[in-house]
């Protein structure tokens, strides 16, 4: 018998939960609500009703069946580190908490691939695979589940070498809206065989099902690796350089923008001793030498583009502490104002617009009065804007809302899109009815309506968001 | 007014469509309806009752429109090089030919994409691209057009290294079922915006609506490539090396086998020297120092894998020479038995297991009594056997059919596919309830019932096949 049940949901439903994945394993806890109405966003809270904790995908079957039968809405759930409301349970309804599905069913050295169940985490995956001399290259930051990733799309500094989680995914298995179980496909490298199901859930965000079961695509541990530190005299060439290196086909792992605001953020917390400027830092994988040639061949880019120091790390020590300072840059920047909360944009252009669209951007921060930060994986063309808000100061949060609505609208007419990485949730919905065509977000809610007919899963998220729901 | 027009096409529907595309845009010719029901395959022709050629994107929306209010089934037709029947007519109706929409409407060289119309071929955008110094990596052999390799998730000798169509293709411009017009997304080369549209359409082999536009990747052309041959005692010898190869990280840009029919048969028409027995053929894309790197490591790994003569290909002439008799390896295959036919199988299985599935499906071969060659893109774990066939011996397209299936059950149970690149076409289809659970197949249905509810797109096709079909 669970304790605490909620009279929001129907009479009997918890006891069933119980009945499929253990008592323990439903939660009523107003902490535990709360913990899961949230990601690591501003956006608002909205507790689940209940918070279940599968230990399979037999479990997470049976939950969705009985949810079902009842009428009752379902949030999937990582580790909650996603950033535009994705988790919020707007529906109320059933939490599902995949943390529980936590193992590393495979590792197939040769076959460089592994499936995991969907709440394995990045870093738990990372130490894993590091003992067989391969490793998963798609890199957020966060240490989120590798289910949540899949269901955002998520990618990272590595994406210009490695791609996204688009690229990294090899089959799926699935729960879907009427409990059946699914494979999207095998495990081969290469399949033509039918629609692409599997493409179909990257980037869902919990809207069509639940993500049980990965198989991804690893790499070799590269033979070696050494970072580069090179400053500019402005955002201009800092990125023309990040062209030029492109095009010369030079295999770059990482080329990542810090803007002059971040940079002294950066060295105020990891004191470097690099300039305050805008500051491309780079990644090299390869063998010894070719790390070392794609070095010098950067080395000369970046000085035919004003570049007056450019300084290899090829010290594994000297390289760690640099991308720890890369990795550490939301926090850096935070401490610029304390007691600040961050606010994330993540639009993407096409590379040729891209100095254009974070100097006017820049532009725009100066005459609103933020303080912000600019960090970009250009190699992608995706850059975030944070910007340091007082949650004390709510016409702050408005100005945030309105630089980044005018951001996403410059991002847009340069051909670009309202999210690189973080997806849509509920944070970014209205922006979908600028960036699609009508017969594309037709086509969209087509979709939903056809493998999610009663609308249980993650409701009021991706192109069922009102805007009511920000 | 159009001549010619067949009754079984509604009254008045060729003149809609020629006051939609032009008069000579439709044709009823014995010669245009015979030519359009057939790929290059063994499958047996299935004419259209008409052939349209619209010349934009706003044509075909007319097209689409018209010949769905008058319930006519309709086939989009690339070049028609296709090898699971794609194309034919099962239903009748209307071809709708896309080669008119051969413009290359934007190279964007700082951003590496391009935009093309989808009756490009691939030859055409070749030669364009070679002027800015880039190149779209995706090589399936034929002179296909670009759309028909969005349409069947197109791969080639290139994808160990560039990937197949699915990771090269940023953004489509499709006609749906409805007669709308739809960008799939952006031209950003990330996003998280969104269900994955794009991904919808490659492989869907024209069930969902028309591929009008695509907007693809491209790679800066190498400063060097050079290329090498090695022969090994076995297949087993040469995967291990392949294996081992990728295991080290070493980006060949190709690595292809051949198997020792195949390289007689390639020998004959090509007489370059090389050993008949098991033969890997690499091609290296890099710096010149980095190419040079990459061939001294592929030496060794394949002198410790029983290969005692590896040839470094570095002259261009020569590299041209040896993959020229690459691509003409079917055409070889062919003269072995003058008069024959080819069946090509496509299974791909994960590298671990494929020398097995090569060597057990080799001992199929010698037991039907059938005389076949093997080729593989062993780097993806996918090979083709082409079964040489005397079109007047009935019995030999059975024996094929049957060694196909042993084939594909096999495949299957190692993990793979029944189809790496080539699609499903109506060929593949009877395959399909064997790859996929029950719940995979049921989705798929779903979701062309939802895009193309009448059913008038391709029909007969894909998950809609029917054995008689064959």
């Amino acid at each position: 018998m669970v304790q605490g049940r909620r009279a929001s949901l129907p009479a009997g439903l918890l006891d069933e939960l119980a009945a499929i994945c253990g008592d323990e394993a439903v939660r009523t806890s107003a902490d535990e609500l709360d913990r899961h109405g949230h990601d690591e966003s501003y956006h608002a809270t909205a507790a689940p009703d209940a918070v279940v904790y599968p230990s399979s995908t037999e479990h997470v079957a049976g939950v969705v069946r009985a949810c079902g039968a009842a009428g009752v809405a379902m949030v999937p759930f990582g580790a909650g580190s996603s950033l535009e409301g994705h988790v919020a349970a707007l529906g109320g309804g059933v939490c599902i908490d995949t943390t529980r599905l936590n193992r590393i069913l495979r590792v197939g050295v040769e076959d460089l691939d592994v499936t995991v169940q969907a709440g394995v985490t990045r870093l738990q995956l990372e130490q894993r695979l590091r003992e067989d001399g391969v490793f998963f290259p798609v890199d957020p930051g966060a240490d989120a589940t590798l289910g949540g990733m899949v269901a955002t799309g998520a990618s990272g500094t590595t994406a210009v070498r490695y791609g996204t989680m688009r690229e990294n995914v090899l089959s799926l298995t699935v729960v879907l809206p009427d409990g059946e179980v699914m494979r999207t496909r095998s495990r081969a490298r290469k399949s033509s065989a039918g629609y692409d199901l599997t493409h179909l859930f990257i980037g869902s965000e919990g809207t069509l099902g639940v993500i049980c079961e990965a198989t991804l695509r690893v790499q070799p541990l590269p033979e070696a690796a050494s970072a580069a530190v090179c400053s500019f005299p402005s955002v201009h060439e800092a990125v023309e350089c990040v062209i030029a290196t492109i095009q010369s086909g030079i295999p770059v792992a990482r080329i990542e923008l810090l803007d002059e605001v971040q940079m002294d953020a950066t060295m105020r917390r990891h004191p470097l001793g690099y300039r305050v400027a805008p500051t491309l830092l780079l990644d090299f994988h390869g063998s010894a030498a070719g790390v070392a040639e794609q070095a010098e061949r950067v080395r000369e880019i970046a000085a035919e583009h004003g570049c007056p120091d450019f300084v290899w790390a090829s010290g594994e020590d000297e390289r760690r502490r640099l991308w720890r300072a890369r990795h550490e840059a939301y926090e850096a920047g935070l401490a610029l104002r304390p007691g600040s909360r961050g606010f994330t944009t993540d639009v993407c252009v096409p590379i040729s617009r891209l100095a254009d669209c974070i100097v006017e951007t820049q532009a725009d921060v100066a005459a609103s009065g933020l303080l912000a930060t600019v960090v970009g994986h250009v190699g992608d063309g995706n850059f975030h804007v944070c910007m340091l808000i007082d949650p004390a100061q709510p016409q702050e949060l408005e100005r945030a809302r309105a630089l980044n609505g005018a951001l996403v609208r410059r991002a847009l007419a340069m051909g670009g899109t309202c999210t690189g990485e973080h997806g849509v949730g509920s944070g970014k919905a209205r922006y979908l009815e600028l960036e699609f065509d009508p017969p594309a977000l037709a086509l969209m809610r087509t979709l939903k309506r056809a493998v999610d007919p009663d609308g249980l899963f993650n409701p009021g998220k991706l192109t069922e968001a009102v805007d009511a729901a920000q």
